[in-house]
């Protein structure tokens, strides 16, 4: 993974100067880390050095053979696995909202036995009870493994349909959970390396926990995102270069959205995939206001096409798909830089251990972002009032 | 189609005194529709009563029966059809980037003859013609109709090798070309029925092209749109409450960042999917700042699925989905009415009529709102900033 930071705005002095605000976090998070203590907020830091999951997860999959996997969760209980599955994984089923439609053309593809892993941390959420019980009444050959909080309502209905549990470790929300047994089992299911996974993440954590802040990459992309914002740059952009990393920026949006949305913070993250949304919206991103920071994401394809003889682009015979994709994500941060817009750039390949790293890394710099904002990364108390006002719609 | 703009945070004397402005410009349109004026910017106005190309695209599919249709293009080439497409027709593969494992994926699926339709307005798109040469050497048993401007480069290359063409109206940009060819040919393939397409975009501009603008929608819209922003909220979210709606919101976000995304405008259009993004977004956009615009388009699925009996949560018992999903989104509207955040919502049923209602809307809506921002609502300046660059890269 290559990070360059040169064009975000700021001198690296302007940087480090912010950063260094962050150290006592930084040392709180290591003791954390150390005690291994799981009552703390930051309990989601110690799941990459935590084997117990993983070799959960392997022991069930050993047990239960399925041909299909449904993750019947929303929000954190699905968008992680999804971020990893799709780029790196064979096909799972999602049944997030409640869309019936969606529903059905599931139920029409699951021919052989079925894993029906029903996520939910407080085990009673709306749609993810309602697609549970129509999966489990329409399909004929299904398991039902049920991954929630010890205790949860759904906890207590799985004892008594004998479905087998795992637990996520109370103090781990959702948005922080891919690394709990909310990702890990459906993703070894999907053939991905969920060892390799943690140890990507494991490596990360070492390098953001690093009190030499000019050496820590969350401490320093988080100082971004705040200086850019302080800046009045109010919309965070994650701009990746291939399709299959959309649902990696649309897991990073949830865990920035609801981790600093709060108090009235006008910082709202965005989606973008490149080279698609070049033609939607790079007009805006060039002509219009400088009120946007950007983390262009590169990665390159396993299997590069090339470019076949043709007289409508001679100058693209023989050019691999790869430089191609690679040269519009070149143009664009040039005209970028040359309007003095912000923006980071990653590199990445698309293996366990890199995305593992970067999910991890994303995960410590909203955190301490959300230090510098002086909010708490770890609630969600707006989500209430609409919720409320369901639940007596649907009483 | 109900449009409730009640929370939309201003009095109807101030939205109508901001709308009456716009007299001059919806005057300026009536006189284009009426004399059927093909070389002014307003051009696009002319197409939903204009049967040429209804006919054309009928009489081409009529000769060209195939078990296949690609779309090659990207952005205004590709979007609108999609929108169309995933609610009410059978499925199109797109190529849009130049994604290799996309299009092996897309020459794998595609058994039978193929057509594949290269639309792309200046015949010169990178990705266009990367995708189109690929496609067209991998592919086994196809024919090929190109879609573009007259006299463009791919023009000469489709006479050269007997393609067929259809020709976009000249002063027809992408991003306002779905009732052209862009989107008839395709659609017709895909089974909609595009006369009704057509006539739900005609009775539109009736309304659109009203001089009292107390009735005409795209005035209130694009007056409610434009005071928002004048108030700071510079995000303007299309929050779609089903699934395969999301392309709708994609198209409309090309629309608007497009349109008005210039001379340092702030306005960023976003999308979000319901319920799916408010266990994402939810709680951001009720706890965060008050700097966005929402409009809510609720729609229900035509295969209601009833939740069957259960003791996780018996509240749900015998409820549609729609009802469920009905729920949410009014608990939603809910809560951000006790905040005091403006929307508007918008209830439409997903037929030809209905959804070309609304997009004729929105694209008259967007004309209107460019006038009120000054800006030009046809031209996209910047784009060339960074193609020259990649264009250098890929000499």
């Amino acid at each position: 993974m290559e990070l360059d930071y040169s064009q975000a705005g700021f001198t690296e002095k302007q940087i480090f100067n912010t950063a260094v605000k962050l150290l006592p976090t930084i040392n709180e998070m290591n003791s954390i880390v150390k005690t291994r203590n799981w009552a703390s907020d930051y309990a989601s830091l110690l799941l990459p050095s935590e084997k117990t999951f993983l070799h959960q997860s392997h022991r069930v999959l050993k047990q239960v053979k399925a041909d299909n996997f449904i993750v019947v969760g929303i929000g954190g209980s699905n968008l992680g696995t999804l971020a990893l599955q799709e780029p790196l994984g064979k096909k799972i089923f999602y049944a997030d909202t409640t869309d019936p439609d969606h529903l059905k053309s599931i139920i029409k593809q699951c021919k052989g036995k079925t894993l029906v892993n029903i996520v939910s941390k407080s085990g009673s959420t709306t749609e993810t009870i309602a697609n549970a019980c129509t999966l489990l009444k329409e399909l004929k050959n299904y398991e039902v493994i049920v991954t929630t909080d010890s205790g949860s309502k759904l906890d207590k209905e799985a004892e008594q349909n004998g479905w087998l549990v795992l637990e996520v470790p109370s103090r781990v929300g959702g948005r922080y959970s891919v690394f709990s047994n909310v990702g890990l089992l459906p993703l070894a299911w999907s053939g991905l390396n969920t060892t390799k996974l943690l140890d990507g993440a494991e490596l990360m954590i070492e390098s953001c926990m690093s009190n030499d802040v000019e050496e820590n990459p969350a401490a320093i992309l988080a100082s971004l995102i705040y200086l850019n914002y302080q800046k009045n740059r109010v919309v965070f952009d994650q701009f990746l270069f291939s399709n299959d990393l959309e649902a990696l920026g649309k897991w990073y949006r949830q865990l920035l959205g609801e981790s600093i949305g709060k108090h009235g913070i006008a910082l709202t993250p965005t989606v973008s995939i490149g080279s698609t949304d070049l033609h939607s919206m790079g007009q805006s991103y060039l002509g219009g206001a400088d009120n946007k920071f950007y983390r262009i994401v590169n990665s390159k394809f396993k299997n590069s096409a090339i470019v076949p003889k043709n007289n409508l682009a001679p100058n693209l015979n023989g050019k691999s798909f790869n430089k191609i994709m690679n040269s519009i994500s070149t143009g664009f941060q040039t005209a970028l830089a040359n309007r003095k817009k912000p923006f980071v750039s990653f590199n990445i390949d698309k293996t366990e251990e890199e995305l593992g790293g970067l999910m991890q890394l994303e995960m410590v710099e909203v955190m301490l972002l959300a230090k510098l904002l002086k909010v708490n990364a770890f609630d969600q108390p707006q989500v209430e009032e609409y919720k409320k006002h369901t639940r007596k719609l649907l009483k």
